[in-house]
């Protein structure tokens, strides 16, 4: 059965363990060949770290990212921090609130996990 | 179709976090005419912010409350917090344990948001 | 009906939140004569207070471990904090993944509260 994660960030400091979080999850499943959906859902201050220059986190995002684990910022956050499309990761989605989109997930089937 | 939240806040440092949360939420579904239910669940400490000496977030929270949109208080928390129904806005209800509130609103379908 | 909620923690300072929620939810209950199954997962640092040398806590959780509450510890989190079996408490349960748990037991139709 397809298993769908939803972790959400809305705090700068929570990265690390939300990225420790994702790849235990990733390894679990793929130790035991279970299909899977990960999302990522940044909003309030956490989208900062979605920036072009951010050199810390790049790299780890990056090598998560697979086509079943997204990376998603809310438009909300990305204006109240000053970034527009063309100052984050390309790798990462927006959608218009983070909080709508969280909600929409869990009617999905996805858990929810706040590190 | 109805969506339904509860967003839950037990750290007083994360009330202005909660509150734009649910402006967003608010501000998403009336834009696409979507009917809602928001619940804000507080507990622990974060009660202490629905104390009516409390000047900073009693207009924001004001401006928030609709029919759509409910404040609510644990109150053990209240309890440990040396408040009385008579000490809290009068806008926000109270029940037991919001521990209890949150399980049996996850049950109803509510999304779960801990920001 | 029998209502199901799993706690999660993994920030060391929210074990005393965690168990004040663990135990207003058996009071409830209790109260209400309604069954019940309780989680407490722990992942993250939050694993250290299983330690065989946390004096603090020991007593706090011994009392509420029932057959109806369970305390879960995440198998990375303690290979990462160094502890093996034979440092933690008897009463607490190993998991591969704590997260794994989380995102099961949602499925299942526990409900998820982050204090």
């Amino acid at each position: 059965m397809l298993k769908k994660v939803l972790l959400h960030i809305d705090q700068c400091e929570r990265w690390e363990m939300v990225l420790k979080n994702a790849q235990n999850l990733m390894n679990q499943y793929e130790q035991r060949s279970t299909p899977y959906r990960i999302e990522i859902v940044a909003n309030g201050e956490a989208v900062a770290e979605y920036a072009l220059t951010n050199l810390d986190l790049q790299t780890a995002m990056g090598e998560l990212m697979t086509q079943n684990l997204r990376f998603i910022a809310c438009n909300y956050a990305l204006e109240a921090a000053g970034l527009t499309l063309g100052d984050i990761f390309p790798f990462v989605e927006v959608v218009p609130a983070g909080v709508v989109e969280i909600a929409d997930r869990q009617l999905e089937g996805y858990a929810y996990i706040k590190p």
